[in-house]
């Protein structure tokens, strides 16, 4: 999407095809920062400090870490190590896991010296196809915005969103985002409620960053707000990424957004989720049994990041010397909860069943 | 309760039975600063701005205030205009009115002359009667815990609490906080999850700096965690305060309650207010329909209070420029999704019998 009118992607390589280019999300929405990969460490570094997030944007990222240590060192044991490596900086995303076996799979038949082009052309590949399941996602999650603003008499759309699902967290369209850019592009009036998402404020950081850069109608909301907004109808849809969603449709996302799908339960709001079809987890069942949950450090809470008063970026301490924290990073929202999958396929129930139908090869 | 070794209360008279001393709790957690309060309009803004804030204690300021103008001016006219200015620091919170509704009816028959010294003695009773609630609250949730206790097999009773429903937001003990204080007298342990609540922070800055200021076991978590910890059996009960009691049970509270609440009932977790009789609304039977709820300025939002890495006490802006924000201050949470209520009087079912049972004088 653009940035002060210059259209960008989160990840891109360079003039000279070998240095990975992508913008360190850490300084939005404050500075916006374009930054080099060159080496697997500085990916890792990438991933695990978030420099860059999002699921499809960290497979991206991963698959890049590949191919960089490629024009390193093309053995087999540096394949191996990479994987080992670039797959310890986050364990909860599925996507990592999922482009690394990918990059894997692909080189290891491959003699060392045909590696190096065959990974920068398969991390690209993996980018082009994102930017399509992400547009598939967008016209498809279209429909369910039309139907509802067809309803609201030329009244906006109001639709409350979590987390960052965002053009930023893939790399392009974004997920969560893409029916609202697709709505937008149809001359739909939509408004979005942006959740801060505590404790690292993607929302308020990456998704407002979004939408004022977008000039698309918003207003950012702290994450408490979203069920006294649904009870006095002001919220038409909820549409949420999702890092990890099984077999059976439980949807693993940014701690929270299984309070938001309680709320729109509660009060008949349709909670979707969207998702690109590799965030799809087929080998686990009962979500909140299964998934392992991150604990993160306490200082994502104690601390704060935000732009100072003499401009520049800095933080301060919100909690008293002393005190203990509790840092689960994401949870759980079980199928029953929500009311279809926004796949690039199609629509489906939060279900197997619903699953299966769109991806019958995979589904068992 | 104690601070640094010392016995405080949060608002108390200065020894020459004149000057109200309180605590700006606007500095806290890394500033314990005591403030004189000598005029109206220091009372006023002490409200607005919240150096004092949870309805007991607003309640117990405003009758300070009331008296402090007596000394000043004791006139019909005077007594009259205090109650407006003082009414129109804060519209949800009910002990408010009720503070400034029992001063007026006091002192009106009084010969001005008189007033002053009826005012003070009457704003003194009003904080020796919040704390024999608090201290009688605490004493009835006691119970509840004890129970729990009783099949944890010697494990700490996890308790989640949002907002601050502590000391600090009454004369001394707090509502929701006072069950706690005496469980840990009686030896019983307790684990304490605090809620951060954004967008003021009131459980970082304040319910936390409660926590360690008297050793509690705590952990600090943010708004989205209670969910997930609740999916996972680490809450064993919630207890919480309340601004706002309808006659029928439903719960006004900070922004987030309700989601909370949402989340004890579909996990079978026990959803308990704890409340003095004056924040019960009699007046209020629907409160998502009758309740106005506050919408406070952006700026809560936008720009965060914290320790800099000086040390001082300094701002950070987190959402970008341009970002419009929405900011509603409270919440509603119907009564089917509470447990009990915690009363001065006794635990009741939160209905209209379970309150009217105890409080047949008020119930219609």
């Amino acid at each position: 999407m653009k940035v002060n009118g210059t259209p960008y992607r989160t990840i891109w390589l360079d003039d000279d095809g070998r240095t990975v280019k992508t913008i360190d999300q850490r300084w939005l929405p404050h500075e916006f920062r374009v930054v080099d990969l060159t080496s697997r460490e500085d990916v890792a570094i990438a991933i695990k400090d978030m420099w860059v997030r999002g699921a499809p944007l960290i497979g991206a990222t991963a698959a890049f870490g590949m191919a960089i240590q490629m024009g390193i060192d093309p053995s087999d044991a540096s394949l191996h190590e990479t994987w080992d490596i670039l797959h310890d900086t986050r364990p909860t995303a599925i996507n990592l896991k999922w482009a690394l076996d990918d990059m894997r799979a692909l080189l290891m038949p491959l003699a060392p010296a045909d590696r190096v082009e065959a990974a920068y052309r398969r991390a690209v590949e993996i980018c082009d196809e994102d930017v399509e399941i992400c547009r598939q996602i967008g016209l498809n999650g279209l429909k369910i915005i039309e139907e509802i603003a067809a309803k609201k008499c030329g009244k906006p759309v109001n639709i409350l969103t979590h987390c960052n699902a965002g053009w930023l967290a893939t790399v392009d369209w974004g997920t969560a985002t893409s029916p609202i850019y697709h709505a937008l592009e149809k001359g739909i009036e939509v408004h979005v409620w942006v959740d801060e998402t505590r404790p690292r404020n993607q929302g308020a950081h990456l998704t407002t960053w979004e939408m004022v850069s977008h000039g698309v109608p918003h207003k950012l909301i702290v994450d408490n707000a979203g069920g006294h907004l649904m009870q006095h109808g002001e919220v038409d849809l909820v549409i949420v990424g999702t890092d990890r969603t099984t077999a059976h449709g439980d949807v693993c996302n940014k701690i929270g957004t299984y309070l938001k799908a309680l709320a729109a339960h509660d009060n008949n709001v349709p909670f979707y989720v969207a998702l690109p079809s590799p965030t799809i987890d087929w080998t686990v069942k009962d979500g909140v049994k299964e998934i392992p949950i991150e604990e993160r450090d306490g200082e994502e809470i104690s601390h704060l990041w935000g732009k100072q008063e003499d401009g520049s970026i800095g933080q301060v301490q919100v909690s008293p010397d002393g005190a203990e924290h509790g840092n689960p990073a994401f949870d759980v929202t079980p199928s029953r909860l929500v009311t279809g999958l926004i796949t690039e396929r199609g629509v489906c129930d939060a279900s197997r069943e619903g699953l299966a139908g769109l991806f019958p090869e995979f589904a068992k």
